[in-house]
């Protein structure tokens, strides 16, 4: 097998059989195949797409390149929940202690990353005390004790899709649905899941731009997830403007922690239910979604969501004393409010843009070796389809340092008002589930 | 200027500007630009194709990439002929003597190659002491004088052009009109080409196997160079068979002298007369191409022809006695006839199969280590369309070696034989000159 036949054969627009798919990996994962192969066969791709089999064959493919997290000695169906990125998404803080209260074991690897805020972790490690450094059988035990666990992502889990995206970065191929979705259902593979939760974002603030877009990247990654056997579904959401309000480490933590109290945002309640809602069914912890709907709403009524999530942050180190009190979270020395200066509806707000504002603030990483602000942030007082006032607080701004113009003319610029009505965006657009 | 957002102009099927491609060009060629975004961006432009701009643009810029060829102290147009390769094209070997006997400056640079057979410098070589070791200032010398001298290649030309062939041929990214035409083009223009002429072969022996690409080829070159001031016209030639007899190296010179005085195979002959003409043409030596062939037609008759290629060969050194005593060339031990196995006519000659086979016997080198034998090769006594009869011979076997079963084995499975009257193959398809 030589690759330069296989490159061909691919921008002929033929399809490549599973032996032949793992050559490809395989031998770019050993650095047998030369970075000058693979991009000229990224860019085939590009062009040429691939069928569903392929598309499942290179997901496998990377997901056997490196370690595999092994979740079997968790009791239950394993069930992971992926959004394709966005700003101020709290979900996975939420989502986590709101199904395994209802008994869905949530294992959850997490990273750090780049971006408009910190992940998971940094977001979590708001909570003084709260660290992720435990051994796997701790992690296992945890997750079996209290049903849920959170762990810093470690081992060399899909090393050939890691130089891959690296690649594909820098010679214009990301931006093509075969290789976003295997990239994506391989890292969730190799991480243990049984089944998977998709929430695909689109619009100005996502990485899909456009519904159709979305709709299919989702479709793809679900029949991806379905055809290795890992039962998957997917939601298109809005990121038109932030979701939730907070756009912050510790601000996300407190949002949260309104929202498993059932005094959060209505999106974020809402998306975190609908998103919930699939997990708990997936899990075959209920028999219909509606069914589900309603143990989570329960659980978010009665205290449980909350008190679970009290249990997995002391279980972790954390002071779990701050899900009454969260002035314990780390504070910014400056509240300064961001004033509307016209009357009317806000009619956009560009999410990129605010996300970009927090990061400048100290949210979020530029680089690697940025430190986070774990404080400092973002709190959205408006969002679209609201009615202001002019000198109406539009935005808090949660910062540590006093002189906050530059970001003032950032935020003013993302947010357009407008004098006629404004209806607020639809949030859910669309459910996919498998193809067959 | 990011390479990256190159590839993704053309990518997304725009069209890049003439810095845009230097800078592409430049980049590649000192090591900036990585072989893994040049291979992106082939395979980017062999789907999205580049405009005649940017063809011409691609050739200029990889002219300028390395060294070039100052033969302005040359007197007179200096046309180049460049043909796409076939087998047994003995056309260099005619046409340099041919055209220079009418004065048009032949100022030939030229190699040694892989192949069939050996290029033109080694065939040159098959005349006992003929050397192309000569200095640039005794080739400009020679060719004022003669009108005809031939010098190995040195220098580093176009550079840009050899990375970038060596990249294409292992990702797939070869057989794409706009990178083969400018490919040519910048070697010929760098070589120091005021005009050329353009030998485009097509059929089973070619690299464009069908019509339609090899003139979509040479309308690419023909408006390429017209486009950077260089007049062009091209001609699409048959390669379904072998053109001529000869496939050696000993043997084509014979050949080349037997054309020379008007005694040579019909379709090199034609071919030759075809090519000159546009040639001398092109170096206002005539006013039209009627005139021009008229010209050629009479220094065959008269000798002058055949002349000039003895003065040319004595000034490099060469025994012009071979032309009027081919036996003084080298000589194969055994002349091996391979007898029609039954009566019909020739209906066809894979050209390629017939090539290897010489390559096999010595004539030509498989890699850069391989020695050339300038004896051995083969002709051919029949031709499409001819007929034959059990017994005949359809080739003629010059080997150094006595055991040739191999080689019978191989040329009897490319030569075809029916019992239905056949046609001899068009010879001259179409010519090609500017768009507009």
């Amino acid at each position: 097998m030589r690759m330069v036949d296989l490159i061909q054969r691919k921008r002929d627009g033929q399809t490549l059989s599973a032996d032949e798919i793992n050559f490809i990996i395989n031998g770019y994962t050993d650095g047998i195949i030369p970075d000058y192969q693979m991009s000229a066969f990224a860019m085939a791709v590009y062009f040429k797409d691939m069928s569903d089999q392929e598309r499942a064959d290179l997901t496998m493919a990377m997901v056997e390149s490196g370690e595999k997290i092994d979740l079997s000695n968790i009791f239950g169906i394993k069930v992971d929940k992926h959004s394709t990125g966005g700003v101020g998404d709290t979900t996975t803080l939420v989502l986590g202690p709101l199904v395994a209260s209802v008994g869905v074991p949530v294992a959850k690897m997490s990273g750090r990353g780049l971006g408009h805020t910190g992940g998971t972790i940094d977001k979590l490690e708001a909570v003084p005390g709260f660290t992720v450094e435990i051994t796997n059988e701790e992690f296992v035990k945890l997750v079996n004790q209290n049903k849920i666990a959170v762990i810093g992502q470690s081992g060399n889990l899909t090393p050939a899709d890691k130089k891959l995206y690296a690649l594909r970065d820098v010679t214009a191929t990301v931006n093509t649905i075969p290789l976003i979705a295997s990239s994506i259902m391989s890292k969730k593979i190799a991480a243990g899941a049984d089944a998977i939760v998709l929430d695909v974002k689109t619009g100005a603030g996502a990485f899909m731009k456009n519904l159709d877009e979305a709709k299919e990247l989702a479709q793809a990654m679900v029949d991806i997830g379905n055809n290795v056997n890992r039962k998957t579904m997917a939601v298109i959401s809005d990121m038109s403007q932030p979701l939730g309000f907070a756009i912050g480490n510790a601000l996300e933590v407190k949002e949260a922690i309104d929202t498993l109290k059932g005094e959060g945002p209505k999106d974020l309640e809402e998306l975190c239910l609908t998103l919930g809602s699939y997990m708990v069914y997936l899990a075959n912890k209920a028999d219909t979604l509606e069914a589900a709907r309603n143990m989570l709403e329960e659980v978010i009524r009665n205290g449980n969501a909350l008190e679970t999530f009290k249990t997995f942050l002391r279980a972790q180190g954390g002071d779990d004393s701050v899900v009454d009190d969260p002035s314990k979270l780390p504070q910014a020395q400056y509240k300064i409010e961001l004033p509307a200066k016209e009357d009317g509806y806000v009619s956009s707000i560009v999410a990129d843009s605010i996300g970009t504002a927090a990061m400048i603030l100290g949210a979020g990483r530029a680089t690697k070796e940025s430190t986070i602000d774990l404080a400092v942030g973002l709190v959205l007082n408006k969002k679209i389809g609201d009615s202001v006032k002019k000198g109406d607080s539009l935005v808090t701004i949660h910062s540590n340092q006093e002189d906050v113009e530059q970001i003032k003319e950032k935020i003013y610029s993302a947010i357009q008002i407008e004098s006629n009505k404004v209806k607020s965006p639809i949030l859910i657009y669309d459910t996919i589930t498998a193809t067959t």
